[in-house]
């Protein structure tokens, strides 16, 4: 199996700063937050034009031609319309089941978001959050909604597979992710008792959540588990007959090499690649088809300026106020990376891009210069992104 | 000159069919009537989500990929926000501007609505209500904003041209097109007196509104001038010196040719291409640089139905309940009418197509088998648009 996709990001989970216009007049931070600084008919009709217009039809036969072949869709907990004041999108996931099928693509759906948070990032619905782990309440509703979706896509065509929880925090990337300060809690009341979720908790939770996904999955569909950051930690896990179609998910991007010391070089970035990436997706492939769910070309040698591990204006960074290389320049940095990378998810059995689209604009707003490297669109357009492998 | 161009339709001028979700739960059929069925609030919400998520700087970097050198973008009357209720929009107007001088990229910036009507077209703005022209203030105002865009932009890198109106709907296509019976007025008090517009008329506004344009445009911009739906009537037009760089824009879209009489099949529509656009553009391109403003590869042999002049669910027809054609088959169908109306094209000076992006959802929506073809994006993923030439 070797997989070529694309995640379908901010379309069903917001994210602030890939579409700022959905947050304006608004210090709203994250989804959990948007609904309680509109009023209802207004927060209703941002989230609703969103989705109808952010990703349609035409987006399906655009990323079809770019020769990608599963989509990877986040999708948040309320995607049921089960919990107030949020606004169900089952049926945009409906709509997009016929846009893949019709043209031949299939859906990873993949859980982005757990109520109380699973890892306290922005795009994990609710900053500084992440005390899903501790109420049993909410484990047990996101596994109703991972049976709901279960049964209702389970024989379609057009599945790929679900994705059980995404980057569900442990103790391995507590520290580096430095959450409590990059993410602060809007109310620490909340926020009381935010802590990783520690991997006992975790493979419990994968375990249970199999069973209760595969009694509806057609067998050949993929059960999908996030690594948690931690890649090297699942050998023992799964590897029972029982488990069938398991595919193990880690999330690779430049900017955390940096934050692990990687230099902000082509040479450096692509050594840090074929030496960390290539050679941990290589050994876990021994225990698991290994898929990089996210990844991109961003890095802060085509940035200008060092993003201490992807921050952006929004986190009260500068940016660059001007191109710091000739658009023949970046090409080759941003060649350089794309290969670099995809070489190494050759190890493994696929990728998913992150993201198809995003609407950060590099020319009107001030310092979001490089960012457009988030963007796959951008990319192949631009030529950085090479289709042909 | 030759310029390869495209529109960026229902951006900034809003057509029903093309984001439907704008008119959601309401039965205004055009922009004039959408602020007065939804609260102040809610209407806001929706404009500024839709010109946000609609277009943004990544579709300027897939217009140059694709290998388009101008933009066509229609305005509304009320850019400048002074024409409540409606919500100005010079900001996206600028931005645009801006996206495009970075991409080297030119815009045609095409006044594409009036106060009362050129047209009672949807896409004018209102429907069934064609009396501009006979409201001397309105027409002054109009005079006015083209003044102000030649004023703000006159000077710009960006800048390719101005088009004065869009189509002002003149004697010679009056009956064909139908207008009472096809976009009927809400209001039959404001409809009043609906009427073709004078070829008298709008020779005398175009020489007003070339001299009050060009008092602040560079002289290396155009001034372009719909024809009115009559291309032959411009022979003895604007030909004296004073006149300089003016283009002349006609729209030929095959539906109008099928109205016309022209055969639903592949030679039909090549060999109409073939003896009336081509040999028209070519007589006129003495008089003129001709452009053909907007056209697109849609037709009914395509669709599987007679759309009877590009009718189509919205206006009560049916449409096709499923695909007439193999993919191979409409690729076909599309290349052969696409080569046939670019040959059209070669013998005046460029074309625009209409339009770069719409909404409209072929799988999920009954009946709208065959209506990608109005959208550039997908005629150039599922090549059947030749990028090439």
């Amino acid at each position: 199996m070797y997989i070529k996709g694309v995640n379908l990001g901010n379309w069903l989970v917001l994210e602030k700063w890939m579409s700022p216009a959905l947050f304006a007049g608004t210090t709203a931070e994250d989804e959990y937050y948007l609904p309680r600084q509109l009023s209802k008919e207004v927060y209703e009709a941002r989230i609703q034009m969103h989705r109808a217009e952010y990703i349609s039809e035409r987006d399906f036969v655009t990323i079809k031609s770019m020769g990608m072949e599963v989509i990877r869709i986040p999708v948040p907990y309320f995607i049921f319309g089960d919990r107030e004041p949020f606004i169900g999108c089952i049926k945009e996931l409906d709509k997009a089941f016929a846009w893949a099928e019709k043209y031949g693509l299939q859906i990873l759906i993949d859980l982005h978001t757990a109520p109380m948070g699973q890892n306290g990032f922005d795009n994990g619905g609710i900053c500084g959050v992440c005390r899903w782990a501790q109420c049993p309440d909410e484990v047990e509703f996101t596994l109703t909604v991972l049976e709901r979706l279960s049964e209702r896509y389970g024989d379609r065509k057009g599945l790929w597979g679900i994705e059980v929880i995404n980057e569900p925090l442990t103790e391995a990337a507590w520290e580096s992710f430095d959450i409590t300060k990059r993410y602060p809690a809007v109310d620490p009341e909340m926020a009381k008792g935010t802590a990783p979720i520690s991997m006992a908790f975790l493979r419990e939770f994968y375990k249970k959540a199999y069973a209760r996904m595969r009694a509806h999955l057609a067998p050949e569909k993929y059960v999908v588990i996030h690594d948690g950051f931690d890649l090297m930690a699942w050998k023992d896990f799964m590897q029972e007959d029982e488990y069938q179609n398991v595919v193990l998910d880690t999330h690779q991007y430049l900017m955390m090499a940096e934050m692990d010391g990687c230099p902000q070089t082509v040479e450096g970035y692509v050594e840090y690649v074929q030496t960390k990436y290539a050679k941990m997706i290589e050994e876990m492939e021994q225990y698991f088809p290994v898929v990089c769910g996210e990844w991109c070309l961003f890095n802060s040698l085509a940035c200008g300026c060092d993003t201490k591990g992807g921050q952006s204006v929004l986190n009260g960074m500068e940016g660059t106020a001007q191109e710091s290389f000739s658009p023949e320049q970046k090409k080759e940095i941003y060649q350089a990376v794309a290969n670099a990378q995809l070489d190494a998810w050759k190890k493994g059995s696929g990728y998913f891009y992150w993201s198809y689209k995003l609407l950060v604009d590099t020319v009107n707003e001030p310092g979001w210069i490089g960012w457009d490297s988030w963007d796959l669109g951008r990319c192949v357009d631009f030529g950085w992104f090479p289709t042909n492998r």
